[in-house]
């Protein structure tokens, strides 16, 4: 009966230091996310490039502003990267107390929307991205790359560290769901 | 002591249904989710328009082959209504069985990828879509839909229903995590 007791307070110690490792590499993965979201949002949104030649009327000039694409992109990784630093300290609640299911629900729900709107910013910005490079000869449009090269290059950055920052929330998504099962 | 057994034992039964009707909750929302992944696969791919006119040279003709976001779109709606269709067995397990964590959590995991999956389809097509409709004239990309109305109608009742199929699988990802807590 005692071995018994021992053996289930043992895996009950056990389950709860498993909890707490989990809990602290989804704090780490966190604000790794932030980092990368961030990063993505101000190369983006500190694009341009100006040509340095122009005719009487006009000057050749790209700016993440001329594609809506781009613009959704900075508003979505920075309400992203907004949202992934204030939830920091309800990750801290989760290492402390690893066993009360209420803040990991959260952000586990905050976590699956935040996935939603970067994975939506990342892939519709790819896609221009990869138009501006490339262009459309059905479409009749025009790469742009081959004129606005520094332009390209930035905006192609961008969009990777918000795919990065897609996959290190996507697995704290997953380490999440795995914290909130019983064992 | 027999009454607290009683509440107790009164208490898992009321669980064991919560636990049950979210299971059939989600069965529902995944055979919903799998009709409009399916619906928008098969919009997209049969997605075709040859203009009337045509030159000595060349006839006219629109394809969702023509654009590499659409090809993808098509690709990722169709792994997405596959993986969903063959995951509905699990999802029976879960009815049938609403306390064993292994085949929820499978499922949670998967419908996350597949979430994300989804999402980067419709995002990017999306963008393309809008392009299509309203050009930009910055790059000097022409607007195609005053020549292709009825290409652009369908592609974007496609891309509508791809966001349609993300919701639907975004609710059922949150149900799922519901599900997996204790209580």
């Amino acid at each position: 009966m005692e071995v018994n007791t021992k053996r289930e307070r043992e895996g009950k110690s056990g389950g709860l230091a498993l909890k707490k490792s989990v809990a602290i590499l989804e704090l780490v993965l966190r604000i790794s996310t932030a980092t990368a979201a961030l990063a993505a949002t101000l190369t983006m949104g500190t694009t341009e490039q100006t040509l340095p030649f122009f005719t009487q009327l006009l000057q050749f000039r790209a700016s993440y502003e001329d594609l809506p694409a781009f613009t959704f992109f900075v508003i979505a990784t920075s309400i992203s990267s907004g949202y992934l630093i204030l939830s920091v300290p309800f990750s801290v609640v989760c290492v402390v107390q690893p066993l009360v299911p209420g803040p990991r629900l959260l952000l586990i729900f905050c976590d699956t929307l935040t996935v939603t709107l970067l994975t939506s910013a990342a892939a519709s910005s790819a896609a221009i991205v990869y138009l501006a490079h490339n262009g459309n000869s059905d479409a009749n449009w025009l790469p742009l790359c081959q004129q606005f090269g520094d332009f390209c290059q930035r905006i192609g950055g961008a969009v990777v560290a918000g795919f990065i920052a897609v996959a290190l929330l996507l697995i704290m998504v997953l380490l999440s769901a795995l914290g909130l099962t019983k064992h």
